[in-house]
């Protein structure tokens, strides 16, 4: 395991508290326990939004907490849903009697847990709180029609975020903070492709073999099983081949717009990325699908693990609107 | 060669056009050559600064052009210096009257080819060229008092960039611009570990062997020979070898300030990055040394080498101003 780390049980409490030394002006910690993140930013009568999930996706979920975006999060061990004590905890602190909305991926653990901690707000606390799931990884199973939705989140959620975190700070209700939620998390699909695995800390060896040529299309990011492994392709043939899944999923009219995600999982270079991005502006060009915005690097990592991750959002003027507006965290900065 | 590439003979130029369709709003290139980068904003009469070096070391050096800190950059294949032309290039197009200052670090084909350019500037264009070479990895030998520095460049450049770009863009002189460059690469001190090797991808295989339990402390940028190899140890340890040597070499008294930059060389996570960073806070803590900010993250990579820097920036009140001032590039966004 090459990390520079010190006690595996101490990463996580120990890249927290790394994450208040850097950003004291922006977050700090609720209930003295370092895993319940919140903004230092409370604006009087605005929805508050919280999230939360397993360690190990920074900048996910922690670094989108601030100003325009997220109020709190909660996180858990590597991989672990935080508890529903903590989420309560995040909630308690982040509501200024307008209510919260809980954003976070659609993953078994995280849904017990933060429907507990929402249940409990609403008795215990008198919070009403709502709550948005979000999956759009095409690589696993798409829903049935008025059936749960069976599809893991990924990167796509930080335009949720967004949107959510925009829609919110404009002062819009609890019920349109969700719709504009659930809107975003409706037009958002994503796809990625791994190319090595990553080493959770406390486990020190990596989750599952790769051989030294070989990719896997679809992957999750915890390694769930993604739709076929192969040799590795070139950047132009893995790039048509997740925009073709993605498309497919969600057509795009002739002169509809998007906005692109280019998400790096942890080890593949900035290079790489935009050696994507530039296929991926060929391709939509060539449908006549125009870009609104592009946004590239690492914004939903699995620890170490090499590939990337396209995610697409259809706009429309109000998502537009919404994902425009500035926001300011500790790792999402737009004038 | 685990990469999401095309043809390696491609990669640069298409990873520069992959820049140019994901920011159309913030660069652009000259001269037809993608290798010449420029920033969309003009000021007139203000000092324009340019770097240039090697790719392979993004979000350095392109990331940074923008608006309050670099105007251009010409840039070379992957760890390859661009030439005399390619400088010149962007030197014609950023210069708006006030002369131009080169910002670049201590690597000999750089300085080779960047003088060429500047004395073309000056006798074939009239355009004023000042440079200041920056060098500041502890771990390269230390210069003797009156010679030229021997000290490579590494991340801490980004300091320099970012003071000389807030003296430029508040309409300081060239002289003026030069001296606080000058002022910020001779207070700034870098140390990193490798875990890793990168790979060039026209080479196709890592430039270094190094064992699956080693680290090498002090290693260049481009895989240079460090100070030591050894088992790979905490991260407090190696924060605690790292930051002697820095304070070692240029020491603090109690009460000064510093900015510190914690910079991923491309594989190593956040996660990773902020223990350290929360180790740096308690070290610096104890010497009395205050922090007046903190950057985390990748500014300046070795491709998908694993291991990170740590940059220290000793700061006056003018420093401090210059450094707080906004920014706004398409990897460094300051508000």
């Amino acid at each position: 395991m090459k990390k520079i780390i010190n006690k595996p049980e101490n990463y996580v409490k120990e890249m927290l508290e790394g994450i208040y030394t850097a950003h004291p002006d922006l977050v700090r910690y609720t209930q003295d326990d370092v895993h319940c993140l919140v903004s230092r930013y409370k604006k009087e009568g605005k929805v508050g939004i919280a999230t939360g999930g397993g360690s190990g996706h920074l900048p996910l979920f922690l670094g989108y907490v601030g100003k325009g975006m997220l109020d709190g999060c909660s996180v858990g061990d590597v991989f672990q849903s935080p508890s529903p004590e903590q989420m309560l905890a995040v909630t308690k602190e982040i509501d200024s009697g307008a209510g919260v909305l809980y954003i976070y991926g659609n993953y078994n653990g995280d849904i017990f847990n933060f429907d507990m901690a929402a249940e409990q707000a609403d008795f215990e606390e008198d919070i009403r709180v709502e709550s948005v799931v979000a999956g759009e990884d095409v690589a696993s199973p798409a829903p049935e029609p008025g059936r749960k939705n069976t599809r893991r989140g990924v990167a796509g959620i930080v335009f949720v975020y967004k949107c959510a975190g925009a829609a919110a700070e404009a002062m819009q209700s609890l019920d349109e903070v969700k719709r504009i939620a659930e809107k975003a998390a409706a037009n958002v699909r994503t796809m990625g492709v791994a190319l090595t695995p990553c080493v959770v800390p406390r486990v020190g060896k990596p989750g599952f073999d790769i051989a030294e040529d070989e990719m896997e299309i679809g992957m999750g990011i915890h390694g769930e099983t993604g739709i076929r492994r192969g040799k590795i392709e070139t950047a132009d043939k893995i790039t048509e081949e997740i925009l073709e899944k993605i498309l497919e999923d969600l057509p795009y009219q002739p002169g509809e717009e998007a906005a692109v995600l280019v998400n790096g999982l942890g080890a593949t270079t900035l290079d790489e990325q935009y050696i994507v991005t530039g296929k991926i502006h060929e391709i939509l060009k060539g449908r006549g699908i125009k870009v609104h915005r592009y946004y590239v690097g690492e914004y939903a990592t699995s620890l170490e693990m090499a590939g990337l991750s396209i995610s697409l959002l259809k706009l429309d003027d109000e998502l537009k609107a919404y994902l425009d507006a500035p926001a300011h965290t500790p790792f999402f900065v737009q004038v």
